[in-house]
């Protein structure tokens, strides 16, 4: 049935499209971290989808999640069986419908994915940063989109929409640049990282450090920390699942036996998965970047950075309409969370419309197609695309 | 709050307590186990509190979960710090009253307190099993309990009662003794591990087998796999613990800094915490008998051992009084899961009493102190006893 509503909703994609690249902060001109670091040379890999206006007045801005890249939409070669990675979303006629907008998605600072990362080359060694690359927060992701957006001459954004951690740098843009930001769409996300959501984090953190072959962080010459990577994506995975998800999936079926293997094979089809799902990720993704990224999701915190504590002190700023979007059965980041900053919303008096939506496949519903959530976005973006004509 | 309801509860002691051995299926005389595998010599560390009464009918068998022991109360030395893991349940006019019964708790088969496991000198060898001990499963468990009890002359139970994989030993219990056992009292456990707890064990197990000093299994004579298993331990604790409970305990507070490191130390309470618990884990438990026992609970089913598929005619041949207890915030066995049982038993006819206690400290909540579960133990005890004296 997924498969069906998948079809139905990808309709026409965005076809051919291409992975750029920006670079700025050249030294001696920095970037400012909010550690107190500074960092420079930074390249961001970007993608974009539809025709800027000529009044630059019709871009949206695509922010992924912890394991994303720019490549939201389309397909990078004629007969490639995946597109991006919300394809189902972006495209002529989509919940963000190319055909009208200019969408523009960048891989995050310190991620892998063509951005400068811990696994780039420092400019003073030669080498890959590893831990001398400086720790950056989800602010620091949202100022290197800010220079991206400079480059290209836009002022203003119809929108900003993201999932988990694309929804923090969401919140973060609504408060960093409000003058900027004509509405924000954060969907299944967070104003904090709670406690819980922290302590998987650091574990999956604890297993990669874990492995001998990270050797802080010191490896890309050597073998990768293959096997703590995997644990800590194994980790992160069943965060993004929910009980009723697993239960639907894989039960308790066992992997082509007959019975208990009565060893440590991987009896059950759901282990199957978790080891595939993790030594997957090790293909594609970089150890250090995974450390460096979780770390400023842990880090994200608006009533801290905004409003000395208090969330509705830390929208007192902002300015953009928003569009919050839960999920029911997401665990990691629950709706009791995004009714907190809802909450703070509307004690600022900002436009804010809220919703809950069911679903019982965990945190990860954000990337599920979902005719309501596209219907939502899609009505939502109309609204404010006609108020920021006016 | 807690610390004033546990001075209350905890009354008197059992005192001082024994550890005692037992050992059985000496060659050629092996134990038989489900898996079809045999095993002997089994020794059996347990302990007993209180007096057993001529007629030998008020015993009551404690059953302890993954990281527990045989040591349920009372101290093993004057001016200890410490009593054993359940002393607020167990001792003179507690929920199990130690004036009145007899409580017999023995360490697991499989563990490493005293009972034979993994880490056990293996009579071919004469040094460690590693993974040449057997797979057991929780009827193996249980089976060797019955050995204990055969040797003690028991042959009638006025309770079973535990939580979690203990709370599964006692569905086991009356399941395959049903003759034995007057009551049983299950507590926030499952009748069958779902897709989510075998997600999370699994994890677990890939932590310890990703430690290369485990070395499959063979570590006993080098290093010993203590990162692994303390990623291991941080996964398990996670998940005995909820939301609600890490941010009441935790919250966001950071660990003796006024702001974030910026690095990889812990910043957060709560990851100084997780990694404690991880490295005070691997000083008292063995690697191994961490993989064996979370198997046992993965193949925990009693629909598919008792009821070919059906929960209902798993219980179709149980005799015990059940007292089935859930908690609010437990999602790793969630009330669903003890209502399915709950169901299944009055499908058959049985006396069954259910209750789902409000608690915000997840699946842990078992071995806090509870008012209301003390006095629900107390009197459901008393009923039973009652009951087995007719």
């Amino acid at each position: 049935m997924v498969k069906d509503t998948k079809q139905a909703q990808c309709g026409l994609s965005v076809g051919l499209v291409e992975k750029k690249y920006f670079t700025f902060a050249e030294p001696p001109g920095l970037m400012q971290l909010e550690s107190g670091a500074v960092l420079g040379p930074v390249t961001i890999a970007y993608e974009t989808y539809g025709t800027l206006a000529p009044a630059k007045d019709n871009v949206i801005l695509v922010l992924h999640a912890l394991s994303g890249d720019s490549h939201a939409a389309g397909y990078y070669r004629e007969g490639e069986a995946k597109p991006g990675w919300w394809d189902v979303m972006v495209g002529p006629g989509k919940g963000i419908d190319t055909n009208k907008y200019f969408v523009i998605c960048s891989n995050i600072l310190g991620s892998c994915m063509g951005t400068t990362g811990p696994s780039a080359a420092n400019p003073k060694t030669g080498k890959p940063y590893g831990l001398d690359f400086p720790m950056v927060t989800i602010g620091d992701m949202v100022d290197a989109q800010k220079a991206l957006l400079d480059f290209m001459g836009i002022s203003r954004l119809v929108s900003v929409i993201g999932g988990s951690i694309g929804g923090m740098q969401v919140l973060e843009w609504s408060l960093r640049y409000p003058e900027m930001v004509a509405s924000a769409i954060p969907l299944a996300t967070t104003p904090r990282h709670s406690a819980l959501a922290i302590s998987f984090n650091e574990i999956a953190r604890q297993a990669i450090m874990a492995d001998p072959n990270w050797r802080r962080g010191n490896y890309y010459e050597g073998d990768l920390p293959r096997t703590g990577l995997a644990v800590a994506r194994m980790i992160g995975h069943v965060t993004y699942l929910s009980d009723e998800a697993l239960r639907r999936k894989f039960g308790r079926r066992l992997q082509d036996k007959s019975d208990f293997s009565f060893n440590f094979d991987a009896d059950f089809q759901v282990e199957s998965y978790l080891r595939y799902q993790g030594s997957k990720f090790v293909d594609r993704f970089d150890a250090n970047s995974f450390l460096y990224i979780t770390k400023a999701a842990d880090y994200f915190d608006l009533r801290a950075r905004y409003g000395q504590g208090s969330l509705i002190e830390a929208f007192a700023g902002a300015k953009a309409s928003y569009l919050v979007v839960s999920y029911t059965s997401d665990w990691l980041y629950p709706t009791y969370q995004s009714k907190e900053m809802v909450k703070a919303m509307k004690k600022n008096g900002l436009d804010v419309s809220f919703c809950e939506i069911e679903a019982d496949c965990g945190h990860d519903a954000f990337l599920i197609p979902n005719e309501r959530v596209t219907t939502l976005v899609r009505g939502f973006l109309q609204r404010v695309s006609v108020n920021i004509g006016k």
